[in-house]
């Protein structure tokens, strides 16, 4: 049997359907030529029946010119009493104008009977009619077995003859889905492998993840012959979500032997995820599989002794595969071989016994001691080893600031910050309202840079984070500022600690700022060394 | 075959090993507490060969007294050419002083020559030594055969043989451990079901999420005839996590007939789960199967309208059976029962249908929608329940405050406050320095306060806990802020949530103090009663 599978992302579609997720028609665009790029079969990218705004997209999709996916619309079989020709949602996925049209219809006859209200013969001719209509305007067409599951435990027979009116419809694949995303890797293994028995039209699996099997369910159906995988990459969608794809991408592509990206896609999974992250506006959790930034970090001290002999004694996969990073956590037990490896980064010339290693090790050993923590942190990582070894110049001095918070307020704002900076021998003072003390003084220093450095313009800030150290000390305890900061190509993080947050917050502030400074100083010195 | 399930949770041991983690020794005790309380089989609560802070909080837990779990300690088999009773580990262990100990020795052949470096024979012999010492002791002693399907995978027999001498030694109960978190589900049911077959001694499970599948994994190994569970509350652990166990026991417990829980405990998995990210502060993500804020949330009009007429048309399984709320996320509906029962720990009296209740259930919802969140806040929980109820009477008004942070500092201290508040027509005005502005704030406050309640001296902060909620607006975000207070008997904990850090701050300290006045005037009508 072949190894090939073919993957359908909903992302834009089913996760679209996903509590705080919310795509202007520009994001669905940049998503729709990421994962084209990145070798996905199909995009599902709306359901222009339900939402009058996909018709917007699709029209302009067809600007986009794809490499690799096919583009798809998705939407319900006709509605029962109606002719295919006369019915409102065929009309828009007909006006969607894509070469692969999706068609959900209900497989679970208590849905039929009690959602839909229409007869089971009814329900049989909605299917078989709605997909003759879409092949014979030449689309390719997938049929979504919604509640299959659900449906073939309720009443097999009857959940069969979903799938049977949708191959006399013409179906080009049947798609077993968990709607409900309730059942177990047992029970879709098993019933795959008997609809693999029962059909020649290739198969597919749709699962979400109530039970947080989503990924397992995906991959026992296609252990069980299913060739066609729908999900989210990010594993966004209604309620828990849908079956995330990069997870299951890794492991059937990665760690089996099927096919699912073109071969030097693989190790792209990662920054794929973190790009879709960034366009979606969602937080990528720390410890997803494969692409999470903690999935190769190893804390434990007979861990990273392990990793150090033989990888793959606490790996399950080399992390180059799907271009993830093996990360050895610098708390106390963190050695200086790793430090090394961060410090060759950025200056391969420095040498082990180096008098210059040994300083930063010490500064770093101190900085550690006194809350700073790096793991996710590298840009002011960087910063302190480009101190020492004088790759490091400043962009402006602090005057002095001042910030006041009021209660009540007095207006709009709570807080404000006067800040006085000094950029060669130049003096400029400002002052900035915000929605708390950091809000402010953030404004008022690039209201305050920017009459130096314009070029700061497109840097912004992405995720704050704080961390009170010590809790038990109570509002007297340390905190810990982690910043986010992007110019809209990479994203940089910074940190700051402090017994007091408005430090620490200036701390990672002032260090996100100079980061980009010395990169935007370093591009212009490569180009003039280029030119010369 | 029973259907009873032991679970162990470790959240405290292999849960602290997650990138981010980090108990205090008050943390410990009070998981330990509530996780107890919650009805799982064995805490697992630290590894005191390895971290010497944990042999302070066995010390400490000796003081606690469990309803239903057993405390266990971690660590390793005996090192290599050493008699167990001159290993440190193993006295580290025994000086932990608890009823259970977990054992972990290697199945994986090429972890014994490759990483501990000790022949085939040799680490039989650690094993079965060590087992047997611990047994001598008196203990019961489940052993956790680290890399077990990785070693079965490897060389088959010597994995069986590590097993055997585990039994000759006298486990109460063999793990297999999927330590890497690189198998899949088929596999680990199929190797389960073998080792059944060759064991009289219980099996247990012990999995890693490293592919996304530890739930599943768990699952398939207990259908095919484990009966002990490990894994962490909230899945968190080494790199990407350990198995969920707040998921394992709804899917095994709840949607099938597994007994993991007391029956009165499923509806608290909910609860339980967010007490346990409160207290771990760790967000607990949106989407978590079961217990995630959008578990149960309806966001596409299909399947708003299926709910509505048939909960299960578009739900797995009633929420109420975990705990979970439905939402609707265009008109929110409340958990009205879970809410009524705490109404009643405050006051009994209230019927389901008496308007107050509505009104608190509007009040609780509009807060949660502004970032509140009061599982772990029962302190301010009271206090909004007593608004409504009339139970309620502030103690001081705040007239304003002031903060000013200053860089560079003028002093020892970056910030200070002025305070002025008015209580029963009286004025009070005065000020503070803080290592910050919260802390400027939170002195000034209690001074000014000492004047009219003396009793206030014995009050303190004993935590205080920042989490950003939604980070990308970055310092625009929004932060929740708890704090933990104690007057040297109780314990309690309020919360408040702004955009500004420092209201915030404010009135989680606000109600801090009016918790405790409003409980020692009660405790003072009490006693004037009781006189007369």
């Amino acid at each position: 049997m072949s190894k090939k599978l073919s993957i359908l992302d909903s992302s834009l579609r089913d996760g679209a359907q996903a509590e705080g997720i919310s795509f202007s028609v520009e994001d669905k665009l940049a998503l729709l030529e990421l994962l084209d790029s990145h070798g996905l079969d199909y995009i599902e990218a709306g359901n222009p029946g339900s939402n009058p705004k996909d018709i917007e997209f699709f029209a302009r999709a067809k600007a986009v010119r794809l490499k690799h996916a096919r583009l798809a619309a998705f939407g319900s079989t006709r509605r029962r009493d109606t002719e295919v020709e006369r019915d409102k949602n065929a009309q828009s996925l007909l006006l969607a104008d894509t070469p692969v049209v999706v068609i959900f219809g209900k497989s679970w006859d208590f849905h039929v009977t009690d959602i839909i209200r229409a007869s089971l013969d009814e329900n049989l001719a909605m299917i078989r009619e709605t997909l003759a209509f879409f092949k014979s305007r030449g689309k390719e067409v997938i049929f979504d077995a919604e509640h299959f599951f659900d449906g073939y435990k309720n009443n097999p027979d009857y959940a069969l003859r979903t799938l049977r009116a949708a191959v006399e419809g013409g179906a080009d694949t049947l798609v077993l889905c968990d709607t409900n995303g309730g059942s177990f890797p047992s029970e879709v293994g098993e019933i795959a492998a008997r609809m693999a028995g029962a059909f020649e039209t290739p198969l597919g699996i749709h699962a979400h993840d109530d039970c947080g099997m989503a990924v397992a369910n995906s991959v026992a159906a296609v252990e069980n012959g299913v060739r066609h995988v729908q999900g989210t990459y990010l594993g966004f969608g209604e309620r828990c979500g849908n079956a995330n794809l990069s997870t299951i991408i890794a492991n059937l592509g990665v760690k089996r032997d099927y096919e699912c990206l073109p071969p030097d896609q693989y190790r792209n999974i990662a920054s794929v995820a973190r790009h879709v992250a960034a366009i979606s506006n969602v937080a990528l959790s720390e410890r997803e599989p494969f692409i999470g930034h903690s999935a190769f970090a190893h804390k434990g001290g007979m861990h990273i002794d392990g990793v150090n002999k033989a990888s793959h004694s606490f790996e399950h996969i080399d992390p180059d595969r799907v271009g993830g990073q093996r990360r050895f956590l610098m708390s106390e037990v963190s050695g200086r071989r790793m430090i090394l490896e961060k410090i060759w980064e950025i200056d391969p010339s420095v040498t082990k016994d180096d008098p210059v290693t040994d300083r930063i090790m010490k500064r770093l050993k101190e900085m550690e001691h006194e809350g700073y923590q790096f793991e996710g942190a590298e840009g002011s990582f960087e910063l302190i080893v480009r101190k020492q070894l004088g790759k490091y110049r400043s962009f402006f001095d602090l005057m002095h600031f001042r910030i006041i918070g009021e209660q009540p307020a007095k207006g709009e704002y709570g807080s404000s910050a006067i800040i006085k900076i000094e950029v060669d021998g130049e003096d400029e003072i400002t002052a900035a309202e915000g929605d708390g003390p950091v809000h402010a003084l953030d404004r008022a220093l690039r209201k305050a840079l920017e009459t130096f450095y314009p070029e700061l313009a497109n840097v912004h800030l992405t995720d704050y984070k704080v961390r009170v150290i010590n809790g038990k000390d109570a509002t007297a305890a340390k905190v810990r500022v982690l910043l986010q900061s992007t110019d809209g190509e990479t994203i940089w993080t910074t940190i700051g600690v402090s017994t007091d947050i408005i430090e620490a917050s200036w701390l990672a502030l002032v260090d996100s700022i100079e980061y980009k400074l010395l990169k935007l100083e370093e591009a212009r010195q490569r180009q003039t060394a280029d030119r010369s």
